[in-house]
């Protein structure tokens, strides 16, 4: 695909880069995954009817017993392989529906009703099963070698508000790998290339920085700091006032958690401190499918207005549709969060990165490959990867600092950033003019 | 899919489990397979078009010369492989479309108009052809290596009737291996438990024993036989006379053929004699789908009521459909055809056997395989395989006994039971209520 | 599918077999290939948006710039992957939407907003890029090695006619490979019985001479010459007049262009002078798909009535659509474009030829594969292959003749026939009856 000179990649990095994208069992990437609690499905969304879930992929089936309680099994019963999708929701377990054999949420097969009553062949029997947790309306599970004692679940801090509304969509379906999304949010560069190519609504006075900003491609100061989580982006930009900065830090928590804090993230000519508090997760089904699960909170002091997450059902932006536009997304232009899939999508399920020519402005996912690199090392090596700890309450804090912040207290290194609860309003400058990096 | 140890499966019988669902030529159970007449297509489907038929792995088509006469070729025209699906019917053949190269059902290429007059081209061509059989509203083949000089027709008993109407309905497609069907009809003891899951048309006087049957999960008591045509499993419940037994046989003729006697098929609470004299056969298409072709006996003192045999056209059960339900079969249970339907396409399109864990209820199964593998031995030891005689009349007597019988008259073995022409109504006690096993 | 002797297909002609109907890069059919200029597509489809193209097996992008110069890239951008088929057009290139790096129509890379203003990155990549041409309403572009200074474009005769108007229809996409047509066309064989198979609209006063060929399907008298565009088939019939005969060339200019002359193109009973000067190309998308560009040229003396090209809008053919006619194509017959699509498409995506039985009337196809298996040698040998000349002014002079000539004119040979623009009519013989072969 390019006349250049064959990128040498050196065969470590090649191997890696082969490596990083899988998920299965078995592959060192896979297994780096499994060390993580993931997410399988809203609570609501599991009733009583057994549903069929792929994660990581493995096949398996979650349910709730008679009681409530949810469990989540290998699909295929292990008799003679019927799905357990349509298995039958009992008291104390899930029955498979072709010959009664029931089991609970752990696997032990506690009847065989066509077996002979003295037969011990049901204590023989073990399925395959994964520990779930049930939590702030989100079903999780660890599919770890070591899921009879799992490390605490990890307890995202913006579910564990209780000062706001929390609200979660689901249902964002992708056909392509998961590190497509993740390393698009490493690379925070792209935005203002990618979403600048049409800004529609932006209000009359901030026209002409608006305007500028896009003639001029201004790339922003972007740093990447490896921290506890995982790794964060931050972004200082000059204000009217020398010792008052504007800052915005962007987070990825290894391996499926993303945070973003600001209405328009921050880049020019956003000098709001209007937050946002919210971010996602990815339920990783296989090596080219994965999902979307986005949170927000809506307390007082944060964005006040109409406020939507995600994709436009429609999948469209706002850029005219032509007739003769054949394309699988036709004005898609002007929506962030669809200028990201159809970027991501065009990468292809598997992007072939040994074809890659990375430039200064891929730092920030040279930063994540490292730490994904890391972990995979750690595991392979028989050590609790990043962000997994066995003695720590299982709370998740991440970095989401958005806001003006004095240069006294600037912190660009791992540590959180201070509080931004106390922000407000755009940045004037001595006459009163807005103004910006 | 399990967390059991890795059963250890003999390599013997693995290298059986991996051969006996492959159906194409060259394959063991494939040859064994092409030892027998298989169904093509109704009679009446095939008219004065050409009509392409996947068989056992081959791509065929199927025509009617000018006379009416069948005949089965392969699909491609050898001359330039274009598609006989889409010659010409002749008074004496089939003619491709694309340079009239003609057939008669022989495979003898009998004009090549195009050639120059005196070439005798045509005659160095013999196309790949099977030789086909009318009978009873069935067009058959017989796609064996000694084609030439075939085994009878193995004509069906019930289908051979003349005092009565049969009914004949096909186009039953499915979309995994033939096996699954046949292992679950090998299987009678899963119909307590699948069938057992929805009854609602029990008549109120039957539901004291059917709730009681559903509670306990009563495994029917089932013996294996091993038959000159297959084999049949027999079910045989006490009655309140301890002289006469409620009595019922399920068989299978190997390969592709299945009866049914029974309208409850003799599942408690059914002791009525009332009798079914149907059941059907397989058209084998490949390794991963077949058709289902069923038939039944119309006549006095068969079951006079309404009477549908195979799927319900619209694919739904007596369950109610529930909104969130979002498998391909929802509000599927409560009809025993769709039930089966839906287990056996959920083992998937070739299970993968070395993962079963099989049990005492599987002696059907594991009988039915074990017969499988002996036709596959004959077969590959240049013998003639169960069921197949040089020398006999073709006709395939299959036992379908349902109802009473005296105890002194029992035949568990591998004869026929005594016909049930002269059974009727319910068994009932000496106190004249209803009873059962 | 053959009961015949396996043929003895020599290796040598089984390699070329397998061989010849590959596109793609590294092969040597498709290496041969990239050593002519192919169409990418009409100009007037080509607008202000990037435009997905694959061709020979490769992904590219068409795209104008700003000003409307047209470039052929590879369609992933070299840095991270992302289509460039969402790239937005520039005053000079294209530009990724991902990171903004931006190329120009011989794919240098000339700008990359994001990287320090000091970068030589840019002068580092060379994006993959292909020369593009426009011409007569069509977009071509060059694929061979010697990309940066190809042969001249072959320019088609016709489309080069400025003495009437040129039609072009694009958009006839197929899925099987591209040779299937070729063969199709270099066997004008087929004709007689394909096309032959009905004919309705025969006028009242021919229908005799019609009925008489369909009834003895008589072989038109062919033969096949190689010519210095590549070969071409003609067909001489007798007249009432020994001093004056009829005869139809049909051509094919290696390895995408055919030419098509004659309303009926020459068959009996055709014998009309009414002309067509038309023909087409074929874009190769790769090994199994490819797209049908046909032309032509309407001209005062060219054939006045009412004139379609291509195939039906709704793939219907004359014969009767029978109800029970489950075929892909029912009532099929009648539209000789129709005919040639089943007929090809039926052979399969890519024909096994080493199965096929070829006969007499196949000289036309083995004179069309010795002429692609030369130039696949040339090619490789480091030689410029049939029709491609350095030196020549590119134009791409056909014979396309259709009519009656004296014998004394008669040219059989490689040169092209007299031009027949003052034919006209039908032949009668000297007692005005018409006449034919």
């Amino acid at each position: 695909m390019s006349d250049s000179k064959a990128a040498r990649v050196p065969s470590a990095y090649q191997k890696l880069l082969d490596e990083l994208p899988r998920t299965g069992p078995g592959t060192r990437a896979g297994e780096m995954l499994r060390r993580y609690w993931h997410p399988v499905c809203l609570s609501e969304k599991l009733k009583d009817i057994p549903m069929a879930v792929r994660m990581l992929c493995e096949d398996l089936v979650a349910f709730r017993d008679g009681k409530g309680r949810p469990g989540l099994l290998g699909i295929r019963c292990p008799h003679r392989l019927a799905s357990l999708e349509y298995g039958q929701v009992r008291d104390d377990g899930l029955m498979c529906s072709y010959h009664g054999w029931r089991y609970d949420a752990e696997g032990r097969c506690i009847d065989q009703p066509l077996e002979p009553r003295d037969s011990d062949l049901k204590n023989k029997i073990r399925h395959l099963w994964y520990p779930v947790q049930e939590w702030r309306g989100v079903l999780w599970t660890y599919m770890g070698p070591d899921k009879e004692s799992p490390p605490p679940l990890q307890k995202i801090d913006v579910l564990a508000r209780t000062d706001g509304e929390v609200k979660l969509v689901d249902g964002d379906m992708r056909n392509y790998n998961y590190l497509n999304w993740m390393e698009n949010f490493a690379d925070m560069g792209h935005s203002t290339v990618l979403h600048g190519l049409l800004i529609r609504d932006v209000p009359e006075e901030l026209k002409p920085y608006n305007d500028y900003s896009i003639k001029n491609w201004t790339p922003l100061p972007l740093e990447h700091v490896e921290t506890d989580f995982g790794m964060k982006t931050v972004s200082v930009l000059d204000t009217g006032d020398p010792e008052v900065k504007f800052v915005n830090a962007w987070s990825l928590a290894i391996p499926i958690h993303w945070r973003f804090s600001g209405i328009r993230s921050g880049f020019p000519p956003d000098f709001t401190d209007e937050r946002q508090e919210g971010g996602g997760m990815i339920r990783i089904i296989d090596d080219t499918h994965f999902e979307l699960i986005r949170y927000n909170l809506f307390r007082k002091g944060n964005f006040p207005g109409p406020f939507t997450f995600g994709l436009p059902s429609d999948l469209k932006g706002t850029a005219e549709r032509k007739a003769y536009d054949k394309r699988k997304y036709s004005g898609w232009e002007g929506v962030p969060a669809l200028e990201d899939l159809v970027l991501q999508e065009s990468q292809g399920e598997i992007p072939d990165r040994k074809l890659e020519h990375l430039a200064t402005s891929d730092r920030g996912v040279i930063t994540m490959r490292r730490i994904w690199h890391q972990a995979m090392e750690d595991v392979a090596n028989g050590k609790d990867p990043k962000g997994v700890s066995r003695t720590d309450n299982g709370s998740l804090e991440v970095d989401t600092f958005h806001g003006h912040v004095r240069v006294s207290a600037l912190k660009i290194g791992p540590e959180n950033m201070p509080s931004s609860r106390d922000g407000g309003g755009l940045i004037r400058d001595k006459d009163g003019k807005l103004v910006f990096a």
